[in-house]
């Protein structure tokens, strides 16, 4: 990439910059970890296989409404994405980079 | 606001919004949580007595590379902001919202 988003950022006013978070997060989709799945179109045998674990345990995280942040990440991972952990706060945005180098197993 | 986010989004090429989402992000700025209570003008003290614990558990936190994602929202907001789950993927980013309804003491 050409641009250097580091110098884009120092140049953007706060205000205009929380507006473009603000408007990029209100175009994201929201759903549960299983409508994820889904709309990734794997089943929760495949989950199982990648994260070298059973079916019915991917259904039990899949349930869950708290999970460590390492196990969340490994099932994204499976699905082929990436988690990203953000801190929302009226001025601005931050994203929390201390969790991105742990690769352990899953927790459940 | 006037305009709806979610026909907007339906209206945007899968591309346009992953190029929006990417451009976003790289806005974004990265740091630790315990870079993030400073440049939010916190002292540990105060986090600790917002959390309810105390100072040498909130030292702790701020140094682990993982933990409950109920913890860090707490965390969070202790600092006035708001816990954010994304998961990226090159056709695009979704916010995962199971874990939204949860208050729960913070765990250890």
């Amino acid at each position: 990439m050409a641009r250097k988003y580091s110098e884009l950022r120092a140049k953007m006013s706060p205000t205009a910059r929380a507006q473009a978070e603000e408007q990029t997060r209100q175009l994201l989709k929201e759903m549960p970890l299983q409508e994820l799945r889904q709309a990734r179109k794997m089943s929760q045998q495949q989950m199982a296989k990648s994260l070298h674990t059973n079916q019915s345990n991917v259904s039990r995280i899949e349930k869950r409404t708290d999970m460590y942040i390492s196990t969340l990440r490994n099932v994204i991972k499976a699905m082929g994405g990436d988690l990203e952990v953000v801190a929302r706060f009226p001025d601005g945005s931050v994203r929390i980079n201390q969790f991105e180098d742990i690769d352990e197993a899953i927790k459940t």
